[in-house]
C-alpha cells in the first residue's frame, strides 16, 4: 500500500486552479465527487465496505460496522485558491493509518469498531455555511434552512444535493447513526504558527475559539466624484475605510485575538461617484468570549467615531456567533497519554470535529506547518511530518481500538 | 407648446431605477433608445427634419442643414442610480428654447442654421468611456478601440451599436459633419455647490478642469482569518483602506482639489479569508495640471508608507488623464455679453461640450442645483430656475443666430 505522502500525491492534479496557484475544489461540485470516488477507490482497493449516508458523509468500515466506533477522516473540499493540506491531508492520513493497522494485525485485535469518514463542503464556500455535513446530521443546522441555501448561480443546496445523488426528504439530524460513533478523531494541517520553531511535529486540540461575524453598513451621500468639493461630502467609502485601517491596532491590544475584514461591498461602485453606501463584514475571534465582545465594542465605537467624523451614519448587525469549543477531556485525556510530548493547541478555525464535539467525543491532532499560512496555495507540510502524523493517529487508534502496544 | 418644465415631466417615469429612488439610463439601452424616440416625437411634433447620425447622435434642423450652424443639446442617459436633470435638463431646454424662438419670429430672421443634438453614452457607464459619442465624432478615441468596449454582461461595443441600428464599419471621425458646426451651446445642471446662495440661477462655463484616474493595486499574503497572528500578517485590505482614510485630509491640503475611490476589489474576497490582493481606482480633479500631480504624489507616498508598514507590496499606474480643457473663448466672450450678470464657473465633471471644444467652438450653460449632488437622486433643480436657464439660452441662441434684440 501507499503512505500518505504518495497518496497525496494521487490528487495533487485534481481541482488545480487554472487561474492561478492554490485549488478550487468547491463542496457538492464535480470536483470534490472526482475526490471522493478517488477515496471510494481507494477503501474498495483494500477491501473496506463504503457508503455514503443521507447527509453526503461518506464512511469507509474498516471492521464490521457496529456500536462505539471509532471514526477518523476529514474533507476534501477546500477554500477558492486554497492549498492542497486542509482537509485532504487527513483522509490520506487515515488511509495511511489503516495500512498500518492492518500491517501490524492490530485490526484483527481490535475491541471497537473503526471507520474512516469523509465530511462534504467543510469550508463553506459554496453554500457559505461551514461544516454543512457536521451541521446536517447533528441538526446544528435545521434541514429546511440547509435545503434553501444558494450558491453564486442561484442553485439551491437541494438542488445540488439531488444532483449529487442524495434525497432531500432525507438529508437533516441522522442521531441513530451518530450515536453509533464512540470517538471521532480528526488529523488536520496546522493553520497557523503554532508548531513552528518547536521540536514537535503533531499537536492535540485543545478548543476551537469562540467565532463571530458582524455586519457593518455605513450610508452616507452619494455624488459627483468631479463636482463635490472635499468639505461637502459624506463619503461612506472613507468611514468604513478608517475603521478598517484601525482594526489592526485594536485588536492587537487584545493578546491572541484576532480580527479581520476580508469582503466589502460599495453601492453604487462607480470610479467617479462617491458612493452612497460601503459595508464590511467583520470577522473576530478568541478563546474568552468576553475578549471577542471588547473587540467588538472597541471597533464598534471606533466605527461610530469616524462616521460622525465624515458626516455618515453607521449600523452594526451580528451575523452569526460560535462560541469556543472544547474537545471531549476524556477523550483527550488519552490522546494526551498516547502522546506525552504532544502540546496543547487551540484552533482558530472551525473543523467538522468541533461541529461533532457536543455530541460525541471528538478530538483532533494538528501537523505542522513550516509556513504557518493556510487558506491559500503557500499551506506547507513537510513529507516527514507528514509520515509523524500518520504514526501519531496510528497510537491514537489503538489506544481507542483496545490494542495499544 | 410645452414649457421645459412639463417636456421633462413627460419622461419623469422612464428608465426609473426600481431597486431604489433615482434612474438607470444606460447608454445605447432599450431605455435611452425610448427617450431619444421622445425627442424625436417632441422635434417631429415641431417639423424639424432629424436624424441620427453615423456614430449615434441625434439631430433635429429647426432650420435647413447648412454651414456654421448654431447646435444646442446635452445627453439622455443618466449614470446608475442618477437624478432626472443631468443630461435630459440641457434637451429639454434647447426643445423649449426653440419654441420661445419659434414663437418670438426669430428663427425666420435667422443668419445661421439651427440644430438641436442629442449625445449617447455620455456618462460612460455602459463602456466605460464617458462622452463616447463626441469622442467618435472627434476622433478622441479611436473608433476599432470602442468597437471592442465590452460592457458588464460581456456584449461588445460593436454588437451593441448594430443592434441600436448603425453600422460598425460607418463608426468613427465625423470631420464634414463637425466642420458645419459653427457654435455648439450645451445647457446642463450645475453639479455641485457653485450657484448656492447666490442670486444667479445660471452660470457660464470658463473649462473642464484636468482629471485622472490612477490603479493602485496592493498584494500581501493570503492567509486563514482564525488561525494568524495579527502580528504576522500582511494584509493588503488594511494597507488599503488606509491610504482611502487618508485621501480627504491630503487632497484637502490643496485648494479645491478633488480626490475620490468609489470602486475597490479585494481577492479572494471571503468574509473568513486573510486577502490577498486588493485594488482601488483613485479619481483626482484639480485645474492646475501641477496639483493634479502634488495630489497624486502625496497620496503615493502615502501608499508606499502604509504598505511598508503592513509588509505588502503596491504598484500605481495611470489609467486615463485629460488635463483642463477651457471653453472657446470668442463664443464664451459672447456668452458673456448676452448674460452679463452671470458668473463663470469651472467645471469639475465631463461633458460632450469639452470634447467638442478642442474642434469647434463650445461653450456651456450651467442652471443652479439647490442641494448640490449630482449622480445621485437627490440632483435637483427649481422649477423656475429651468425656466431662467431656458430664457438664458434663447438670449445666447439669438446672439449666435444674429438677431440679438
Amino acid at each position: 500500500m501507499s503512505d500518505v505522502v504518495s497518496l497525496l500525491s494521487q490528487i495533487e492534479d485534481t481541482g488545480r486552479d487554472t487561474r492561478g496557484p492554490g485549488y478550487q475544489r468547491p463542496g457538492f461540485s464535480n470536483t470534490e465527487r472526482e475526490l471522493r470516488d478517488w477515496f471510494l477507490a481507494e477503501a474498495a482497493r483494500r477491501g473496506l465496505d463504503t457508503e455514503i449516508d443521507a447527509n453526503g458523509i461518506t464512511w469507509a468500515w474498516a471492521t464490521p460496522p457496529g456500536e462505539n466506533a471509532v471514526v477518523t477522516g476529514s474533507h476534501l473540499d477546500s477554500v477558492p485558491g486554497g492549498g492542497a493540506f486542509d482537509g485532504p491531508l487527513g483522509v490520506a492520513s487515515a488511509l495511511a493509518a489503516f495500512d498500518e493497522l492492518k500491517a501490524s494485525g492490530t485490526l484483527e485485535r481490535a475491541q471497537r469498531p473503526l471507520a474512516l469518514a469523509v465530511f462534504p463542503e467543510e469550508e463553506g464556500s459554496r453554500f457559505g455555511v461551514a461544516c454543512l455535513g457536521s451541521r446536517l446530521i447533528t441538526g446544528a443546522i435545521d434541514a429546511d434552512r440547509a435545503l434553501g441555501l444558494k450558491d453564486a448561480n442561484g442553485d439551491t443546496f437541494a438542488d445540488v444535493a439531488t444532483g449529487y445523488g442524495l434525497d432531500p426528504n432525507r438529508i437533516g439530524t441522522d442521531h441513530s447513526r451518530l450515536s453509533t460513533v464512540g470517538s471521532f478523531i480528526e488529523l488536520h494541517v496546522e493553520q497557523g504558527i503554532g508548531l513552528i520553531n518547536t521540536d514537535q511535529a503533531v499537536a492535540i486540540g485543545s478548543s476551537i475559539i469562540g467565532h463571530g461575524r458582524w455586519h457593518f453598513a455605513f450610508s452616507g451621500q452619494g455624488n459627483h466624484a468631479g463636482t463635490t468639493p472635499m468639505s461637502h461630502r459624506a463619503d461612506p467609502v472613507v468611514a468604513g475605510s478608517r475603521v478598517i485601517g484601525d482594526i489592526p491596532v485594536l485588536a492587537a491590544s487584545h493578546d491572541q485575538a484576532v480580527a479581520t475584514v476580508g469582503r466589502t461591498l460599495i453601492h453604487p461602485g462607480g470610479t467617479n461617484v462617491i458612493a452612497s453606501g460601503m459595508s464590511f463584514w467583520l470577522d473576530i475571534r478568541h478563546a474568552d468570549d468576553a475578549v471577542v465582545k471588547q473587540v467588538l465594542e472597541a471597533i464598534s465605537q471606533r466605527a461610530q467615531a469616524h462616521a460622525g467624523d465624515t458626516g455618515v451614519e453607521v449600523s452594526i448587525s451580528q451575523e452569526s456567533y460560535s462560541p469556543t469549543t472544547y474537545f471531549t477531556a476524556e477523550l483527550n485525556d488519552r490522546l494526551r497519554t498516547a502522546l506525552p510530548t504532544a502540546p496543547l493547541l487551540p484552533s482558530g478555525a472551525g473543523h467538522d470535529a468541533g461541529i461533532l464535539a457536543p455530541h460525541v467525543p471528538s478530538a483532533m491532532l494538528y501537523v505542522r506547518n513550516p509556513t504557518g499560512v493556510s487558506h491559500a496555495p503557500e499551506e506547507a507540510c513537510e513529507d516527514e511530518d507528514q509520515r509523524t502524523g500518520v504514526s501519531a493517529l496510528v497510537k491514537v487508534l489503538e489506544g481507542e481500538l483496545g490494542v495499544a502496544s
